[in-house]
């Protein structure tokens, strides 16, 4: 099994961020986590801090995986493109959240983007990663 | 690791509910799955259709179980009394919902009652409890 | 045919409410004239004032009645429970209010519950409730 | 006992619209309809698209009839005009829809006008009509 | 003179609850501390977590009690169930809340059901129900 | 113990407001009762229609009084000023309405000056004044 | 001077509506009243429940008058065919009505097509046509 | 006949206001205006930059004039406070403002004081005041 | 071809409103623009003032022409009669606005009406008509 | 003359979108067929999913180009710096949308960026732009 | 260069208010701040709690001084009074907020004063002054 | 001192905008007034179309700058991403807008990238970038 796991703006910067909210790891300790816990799984990971980038790579992910974990950090909130992206995109989807996001800002509130994946989960921090891809798992053998 | 599941309004209905949003079991059936899978857990599943019943219930896990499971089904939306009784509640809480709340009714959009949880995983029907049950294990053994 | 007329949280007091808003009988007095007005129909008269109960009874109308009325009271403007309970219920289904809720106060002004009712009735006080007989009635025998 | 029976725009195209909001017959038939369920009744027909002439009507209404019945298709939702003209017209009044207003579109879930009739019906097809007959004796029996 | 002291979800484990904005005592020792203030005064204490039990016990307390004290807890804020018992109930009313509702979060900055008393108190912990009653008193001695 | 009672705009014509709402004292016979049920605690009354005096004199009674009663009247709906005012205030405060603001105009129901009060207590006519003063003495006998 | 006076929806049963809001007068006393009050100025009166009507009118005003008045009843709130109708009409004009729209209900206390008006009154009855007459006079002498 | 005509703030300074929305007058020559157009009137200007002093104003004119104009300037949008004070006094009272508050800016479209008048007239500059001496004269006359 | 061009209130007066909103052209130099640009197809124009009159247009629309065009005028924003009666209407719609309706008032930048046609062109003054005409063909081409 | 007609995200694979929505070709297959219908127009297509590019594209544009076609996609509802790109781009401008976007999803039913273009075509599919090229030529002819 | 600092309510107080808002000085403190950093300019500071002396002050200051810095405090953000006296007042006007009212509550996230003045400075605490002057400065070179 | 200053979009045409709103330099003039004025402080201006752009210079920001000046053009309206970036970014930060943002169109009304900034600078001109420096330096010999 084969999965992209497509990261948006400033997780980049993970470990910088507020430990209340986003955990103690980095990007990278998430990548390194996930390999641990799902040695059977190919987990590529994908970072930009560009809307349009996240459009693309969500385009080209079609073809080649078998599904597509997305945390399009501050773009889940506004972002059409990512949101039609994800619909033109036919494999498993499962949107995550560091956060909890029912409990933060008002602008934080809604997902936009969640809309179009399977289901979307948020506020385990480092384990909605691990949770995303244990119901991905689940999703795809259940196909 | 006791984990407690408790269930709202209308899910002791399950397998008559539309499947494209609920999925095609049962909620005894989600029961047998669970105990498959971790069979190392014991998961108690309580449902009641009252509200109030649903609070009481809450506060009695907070002394004999290591971590909750709820479903609020359609309280999750407005219920403040819930919303304050998962607040006592120190115990790890994941929130799960069948169906993904994010793109139906717009009064299904948001929930209360998931600001007083860990987090909550939404839209991967009867996997959402498969997911939150992985997910307490991996909170807790984190503590 | 058997209906089940199945009414909300202080109908039971219903004599003493304000008469201009919801005429002059008790829920008791409502009941003989409907038995004296379809001498043909069986109408049993459940009421309660719990929210959950409501969502119960309508459950298991479902397998024992030719129709249903629902009187959802102050239930009509929130529940999403009663909601879900009336769209997982098959048979023909109308709600009765006995004031004219377009003119009542904001919060009273929509109903949630009748989205799942084959239609709905409001402001005819008592009659209300014939109306609502004498619609499913002429529903059931158009079936 | 005579009544006047005023319908809104686009009900003299009735037959032609969706078959699932509107159901399966003209606004003759439903003339036909009530007149042999209620031969006792003279019941004249109104059609308009025009909002101004909705409006004559039932100011002509308040003099000639016992009982007014409007279906005032679209302007239920807007005419401040129609509100007012029934404000004036002492006799007893029933708003009627075919559709179930409750569960279609935002601009249609809210009726102004009804707020100036006694009550309304809404969602039950031809029966709307039948049952605001129905009604309107009933109402006038008790006067 | 006897009053009745009704209290909504989660007041039953009070004690537990956030003491800057709840204080730092239990239901029970309120009550204490109420009989011993006013010792003339017949203090019965209510409460459930279930609704539809607040409704009927504010029917009964009608014929019962001289007055009565509402703490809607999280209801407060929803339940049109209560506010039209409270409206059904003709003795003197007063609401009361420990924490002060319009410096919380935005679902609970507006009472529905303080309406249909004769005012409301909030913002005092425990000397809310201490100046509950002393209010209550007043405004009976001066009936 | 010494407090002041700081009044807002038109609460000098109070025997000339509608009787329903504000009850039947003049400001001055409020200030009569209060000295008869409270005769150990002297209580200091001020009035003004500026919304800038009484901004001045909050801050005046932080070096001067115990404790400070305001009915800021009209300006508690709109009032930054009064607000940030009581802020700077660090003695106990309590905010009263005659009237019971839950049941009035849209613009009266909610009081932004009352967040940086203690608490505040509604609807009781002059008995909020009473209840006001009796709740500031056993806030500070708490202290 | 040559005026003509606009009268909307309902206007031509001014006599049946609500003395309290409407005064004591039908329009054609009114008419009267003016011509009386002010014998140098040519009056035309005119009024029609047709949004359209009223729309061709003032077309046709812009030729042959020298002021108009206009009092759009009910469509004052919603009617954006008149606002461009009034945009369109170069001639002084000034928009009247009987009853006081601020404080009435929601949906009339805003008017649309005041804004394409010189000025407006409201609220004065009868009196508001003759202050209306008076004010357009003053408008014209002063150009 | 006695009337007062009270000023809000920035109408000491007309002279200095945009031309197109207050035109061309100062307040004092509206002042002169007003004499030469209705000797026989005894007119009274106030004006006052300060919220308060014109609720007390208001006050003061109850027992002195027999009618009132206000213009409260910015006031007339915000201030509880004034629409207070109007509802306390019982002389006959207009709201009048110079430019066309229906074409302005959002904050300035409703005007709360107006709703305690027995109407306003927004638009006509200097004519308005005009058209308001005018109007309170036919309001008395017709007492 | 033929097509039907339907035409709503205030464009049979077109060569008298704002300019730089609408060009230059009254309806009937479009109808000569159109016929001259389009040969070979037969436009019929059609214009009124009144609402229900447009909805009655395009009932009959549907038996005699190839394909419609509208501009409703003023009543795109708020018909639902017009809506309704497009909706009956199956031959392909085209709505067309002179003005660029999203950057003028806020209520002109909402279409209901359009929901209802094919597509809908806004901005191009006389041209929005050539460019309707001119995709009405290319759609029936395409049929 | 010279177009360039710039599409913003997800238009480079259009053929996999909801084709009721958004019809049967790729970018590149309008292209030609723009391309064989207007054989004398030099047409450049341009496609981004970056916002910030498509900013970049128009500003080149102004130099180079006799006129723009912009099909923002998703970016068309918010997107402040297209907008703002537009206002600054001097050359006749049309918005083009394949679907209709009045009677999608709330958040797509407005356009920011057609403010700052000549005028905009929505729901005609391909038929768009065709309809765009043949606009903006027609806008080119007339200057 | 003459520079006028117009303070608003609580500024007199400014040392006892939240020093993570506003800072660590008093006004006084920033008065000589300011003397120091701009030896060249004199500024003349008035303060007052009164929203009206603000707009008497502002009016005087047209005919004075080479500027106006204006700190409205809580009037900023509903005061159409100031907002008004501000646009009579043509020398260069800068507003200046201590606190950075974007993050803070959101009765205090938009200014409405500032809308007449040349801009405006948030956030800065003593620093705002300091770069208002400084602004100020640059602004009058410019012209 | 070494500052960065970002430039967001549209910001490279400086020179081609509104100048009402923007002032008459480019982003090359106001940089080379910049370093005129402040000759000590080492100043790289940054300026980009693309949103990800700019948080990754945010992020670039953090390490090699003692301050940072912002001008986030149309994204401080909406971009959660530069929000957090900035969040992230420890340095002392300053945004600035050419334009008074309060009194332009509402979608600019409110910025959401100043929350994560110590202040703001709006409606200068050219004169914002200066005062922006010359606050740094304040802000950072405070430290």
């Amino acid at each position: 099994m084969k999965f992209i796991i497509i990261n948006g703006p400033n997780l980049n910067m993970l470990e910088d961020r507020e430990k209340d909210q986003y955990g103690n790891f980095s990007l990278w300790d998430i990548e390194n986590i996930l390999k641990k816990e799902f040695p059977k799984v190919s987990v590529t990971f994908y970072q930009s801090n560009l809307e349009g980038d996240l459009v693309t790579k969500i385009h080209e992910a079609n073809k080649v995986y078998d599904g597509l974990i997305i945390n399009p950090g501050g773009y889940a909130h506004t972002s059409v493109a990512i949101h039609d992206a994800l619909a033109l995109c036919k494999i498993p989807k499962v949107e995550v959240h560091l956060s909890n996001i029912s409990r933060r800002e008002d602008f934080r509130q809604k997902t936009l983007t969640a809309k179009q994946c399977n289901g979307y989960i948020s506020g385990l921090k480092e384990i909605s990663y691990l949770s995303g891809v244990y119901s991905l798992i689940k999703v795809i053998e259940n196909y």
